[in-house]
């Protein structure tokens, strides 16, 4: 395989590089209809592995799995004016089923609020049963013009959460807790850094009175939208009739949240770590973290591989060896390169003589050398090194390419020759996003939360601002 | 909550007894088009220890979970003649996408055998690219006249295994592993037995050569099919031209199995195990094998409760402590008892003092002071042994009704009286299946495997016969 001839360059070409590496890696491949795509089980552990790291936080603050159909009702669809008016466009309809034409036509889901919320209310009678709180990992169909692999496609895979509650604060704190689990997520499995913060009007969800937003900054200097979570107010409490009686008798309408993380997340950690060689994948998200390989699969190499596999294994550490026969011991590497193992050790005669093996790790081609004694040891200390040293790596990417503008000149010629996060005082305006948008490609991303109490002037009007904004192109 | 008012007898309401257990446990609701349900967090974690159990042996058999679309072309969906005969009365459609009408319609998945060797078609070339071997959890649609929760939905979650193989004994193998997977699962985890066999060519999946199943006997005396493993031969490789170079340089058809265990498993665990007070649920799928509750919620009670759970959570027992404040103790033994928590600790003031709890067998009733020293082992080989004595009551179920019949006086007596499965001679004819299956709404669910080499006469034509056969009633 001689991968640096089939994978272009990522600073060069990077939508080949970014449709390439995705085929080569054997992450996904495209599926027969329009934008849709087929997550093969390279693909596929890794979002394993994010619902396996997702899991027991969202259990823990006592929000249940569940499922809930896939095709809804139009006219429940219907019921809150500006979600449907903003999902209109994208909906795949089901016209017939067993033969006939349906009397109602009925959505594959492109989003559970309005089906889920319809059964909450029939839930609800007291203040005692709430809060509601449920999750569902399923599959939505929005019917996007442009797509892409992962990054946007007709269908994608998700964890949406829905939560009704008694007051605002309480569904404000679930809001907010949502998101700080998806930094955690980001940050501490994605290894990618980014920047918390509320949505402007114009791109808020399309039902929500806020949205909150993890949004993070790609190596190409384009932001990438990882993970939301709404404030819905009682906007859907009220047209679902979601009501409850109150401890003091009164009646009134929950308050809800709803928030999710998709497949797209998949897109951003390959932009985010990916180099010209392949695929390189943060050890808590590969689903091999090391990869044995010997020269010449001699039963003396493949004993010692078998040994070290065991003695990783013990230790929770994913590790495969290559047992193909019909591959050379350079291709194997390359192999393993591209597919973005954090670890490789290779072992030949001499690595069998000296039970010692030679490693080398896929994020910064270090190369060391590890007895069979201090493998566990040394490689699961490494691992956690590589790691941190990765999100290191993203949050320095963020840091120096975070740059303030102070007026309309400063902020076009910063997204013009660099492009990354712009940082500006501005009053939001939906009219004058949707200039700026038209003029430089770029919106806005999110209002800053944890903003210092500081006054500057609007980047646009001069006027007065206590706001502070992110603004970027995005994908 | 007086359950005994709102369950109706298991026997004598048998219907009715199910679809209200299913409401009261809080397993699903319905959803609002037409047979399709909610399943809501304890039911859904009932499917999440299913997928726990049944993950680690796919994957060790190198099996790898993948997500293919869930909207496939009509032309690929009728590629294989049979295969859409089968499935087009059940299909849902769509025939609208963002906002406009499709140039070729997409069918919502009945299952996915089009659209994942359509893909196997590209991925193959020579037999150094075999086996393929993935799997899918997700979900599918097909459009049913009759409905009833989990045992038969408009949609259902299920996982399907799909392989591609060089030869056909390797087809045959896998098309066996699976089945030996499912009876291990059916038999350990849901605590039920059942009979293994062959298909009739009626009964068939449509595109298979030949389908085994897994039937269990439910205590109504009908036969649930309850999973399914299919030799698809060379029927879908053609059409789909799944062909491969052999180590011979010859050109070849691929040989296919696909494999499914449904929601509708769900089902038969709640037929099988349940009794006129609720669920019974088998420790090793149960959600929570052991609730805590107090007489009182004193403090004493409730430390002594979290002492217990401290220690049977780090035996890995799944505990919870009721702590809710508006039920009275008799309300949530009562409420514990219809959601079939296999073992309930009561903790009183007496228990507090003695350091032991009084603990009671949901499966049998039965009841055991345990102390607090002894707490966890004991519960674990309780656990175990109720787990036991669940599956040795349904093989004893099986067991009791399986009756030989010799002619079709004796079935239709059999059928008439008892129910249950009838064992007899027969040589597969569809069209006589057709006629019985009218004249007694019994079908055959499978021809016996493990058949002890032996000729018989066909129970309705009195000619020679070497296959034993069971038939029944069935959901």
């Amino acid at each position: 395989m001689t991968k640096k001839k089939l994978l272009p360059s990522k600073k060069d070409f990077p939508a080949e590089w970014y449709t390439t590496i995705i085929k080569l890696a054997d992450l996904a491949d495209y599926g027969p209809s329009k934008g849709s795509i087929i997550i093969k089980p390279y693909g596929y552990a890794i979002w394993e592995n994010i619902q396996n790291a997702m899991n027991p936080i969202i259990k823990q603050k006592g929000v249940g799995n569940s499922y809930f159909p896939l095709l809804i009702p139009m006219s429940l669809l219907e019921k809150e004016a500006s979600h449907i008016e903003g999902f209109s466009p994208e909906l795949a309809v089901v016209t017939i089923a067993g033969n006939e034409k349906l009397e109602e036509p009925l959505v594959v889901r492109p989003t559970s609020e309005t089906i889920m919320y319809n059964a909450y209310a029939n839930w609800v009678q007291s203040w005692r049963d709430l809060p509601i709180m449920m999750n569902q990992w399923n599959n939505v169909v929005r019917w996007e013009k442009r797509t892409t692999p992962f990054l946007r496609t007709s269908e994608f895979l998700w964890q949406e959460g829905h939560t009704a509650h008694a007051t605002l604060n309480e569904a404000l704190e679930t809001q907010k807790w949502a998101m700080d689990m998806y930094k955690n997520i980001y940050n501490n499995y994605f290894a990618i850094d980014g920047c918390i913060g509320n949505k402007s009007k114009a791109e808020r969800f399309s039902g929500a009175d806020e949205t909150m937003t993890f949004e993070a900054l790609m190596p190409s200097g384009k932001a990438l939208q990882a993970a939301t979570s709404h404030n819905l107010g009682q906007n859907f409490s009220k047209p679902f009739n979601i009501s409850f009686q109150t401890k003091d008798g009164a009646d009134e309408f929950a308050w809800q949240t709803s928030w999710g993380l998709s497949t797209r997340s998949i897109g951003g950690l390959i932009l985010t770590h990916g180099d010209d060689d392949g695929l390189v994948l943060p050890p808590k998200l590969a689903p091999i973290q090391v990869v044995i390989v010997t020269v010449n699969m001699s039963d003396d190499e493949m004993r010692f591989a078998n040994e070290l596999k065991t003695i990783l294994e013990n230790g929770n550490i994913t590790t495969e060896i290559d047992t193909r026969d019909d591959e050379r011991f350079g291709f194997k590497l390359n192999k393993w390169e591209v597919k973005g193992i954090p670890i490789i050790y290779k072992i030949g005669a001499r690595e069998v003589e000296n039970k010692k093996v030679t490693a080398k790790a896929r994020f910064n081609k270090e190369e060391r050398e590890i007895s069979i004694e201090t493998s566990l040891n040394e490689t699961t200390k490494w691992l956690d090194d590589i790691q941190t040293a990765m999100l290191a790596n993203s949050s320095r990417n963020l840091a120096e390419n975070t740059r303030t503008a102070t007026n309309y000149d400063e902020f076009k010629s910063i997204i013009s020759t660099h492009k990354g996060f712009v940082k500006v005082f501005w009053n939001d305006n939906s009219e004058i996003e949707e200039k700026i948008k038209k003029e430089t490609t770029a919106s806005s991303r999110c209002m800053i939360i944890d903003h210092h109490e500081k006054v500057g002037k609007d980047f646009l009007t001069g006027e007065p601002s206590s706001t502070e904004w992110i603004f970027a192109q995005s994908y």
